[in-house]
């Protein structure tokens, strides 16, 4: 039997076939497991049967990892590791851990000396920034910006500082209802000469990764309305 | 005929097999691809080799792009790109233009609009802080640190003032014949409370991802020499 392992497995973004962004191994372990950590349990079943069409879902058991999970909870999750099981980790989209709540039970594992793998899958930051053409040895990720107006002029105009400053990429994201506002925010707030790229749908068909100066996006945003984004300056 | 694109291909770290770490799809698109611009031939070559056996190396086009390629000619490795041709960009290990020199190519490629395609594959510094535990909504790569012992101090208690100040994680590499100084650096000049993930061989049969606070690695630390690793601080 394996050393218990608690395997971060990647998930598809949006209807983009398994093979494209997933390597075959990844089934192979999920075909191995029968405790999963999950943020949705509906995604996730949908998920696991896009890998393994015969897999049976009713003898798996899964454990919700969400915003409302409490935290004396989360670390039961791992009580199947204790009988000497492995448990693999599944988010809403893209890789767990990054952007979302599994990074807590990932701690815990770690605090408790088990094994942690992560599998290889799509990350949105990481594939935006490949392709935008900015600084790929100094970068930042911020998560989600204020939403009060003041304040996230404040944060967008520190950012450009750093990007000047620290010749560092700065990478953000918006709830995907607010991305043209987000838009409009960065093309009044920041220098005509910094450059944005609009990374939108990625991984699937209607994907475009676009980088410009701010000055050349002004009257040619595309429509950016609950489509998943990811937005980044550099100089 | 599609448009002509710039397609980044993610290549195995180490002696991983393909299955690993790579989708299927992306060997769909090499097989597609007939010019590759590069940071090494003889490992490119060799990566393709893997990809398709069948493969017929020379009737492929390389440009080598490195630290020794003058910027001048970057611009002319994207003439099959005028011509209708769509371009594959491999680096040495892991992502294209992350911590190594693609990114330039793919800037001259956003700024004559061009369409640049991201593809999946193994990152060792987004798996590596998947499998920290350490905040994956707040984090920051910054590349080598300085060689130099006053400034690698002073640049070590910066990254961890700003773990402390803005809970963001500091992501680093170093050189793999320097990594052992490097841990040792952190060891003695960051609070024994500060906590350290290790990430080493990511992918390869010998991977260890392994979070303990500054004072718990004293005395234990793993021998990192000539193993590549990436160094992840946070509170």
């Amino acid at each position: 039997m394996e050393t218990p392992t608690l395997y971060l497995i990647p998930i598809t973004m949006g209807d983009t076939p398994i093979d494209k962004v997933l390597p075959k191994y990844n089934t192979e372990i999920i075909n191995n497991l029968s405790f999963f950590i999950v943020e949705n349990i509906r995604t996730s079943r949908r998920f696991l049967k896009k890998c393994n069409p015969e897999i049976d879902i009713d003898a798996l058991t899964f454990y919700e990892l969400n915003k409302r999970t409490l935290s004396k909870d989360i670390a039961t999750f791992l009580n199947p590791m204790r009988m000497g099981e492995s448990i693999g980790v599944i988010s809403e989209a893209g890789c767990p851990a990054i952007a979302d709540p599994g990074a807590d039970v990932v701690a815990i594992a770690q605090k408790e000396n088990y094994k942690v793998v992560p599998l290889v899958g799509p990350s949105s930051i990481l594939m935006s920034l490949m392709a935008s053409g900015f600084n790929g040895q100094s970068f930042a990720f911020h998560g989600y910006l204020p939403i009060e107006t003041n304040e996230r002029i404040r944060e967008l105009k520190e950012l450009e500082n750093k990007v000047y400053r620290d010749n560092q990429t700065q990478i953000f994201i918006e709830t995907p209802y607010r991305n043209n506002k987000m838009a409009e925010d960065i093309l009044e707030n920041c220098k005509p000469q910094t450059k944005l790229c609009i990374a939108m749908n990625i991984t699937c068909d209607n994907e475009t990764i676009i980088t410009k100066k701010v000055g050349a996006w002004r009257g040619k945003l595309p429509d950016m309305h609950k489509q998943p984004c990811v937005f980044l300056i550099y100089k």
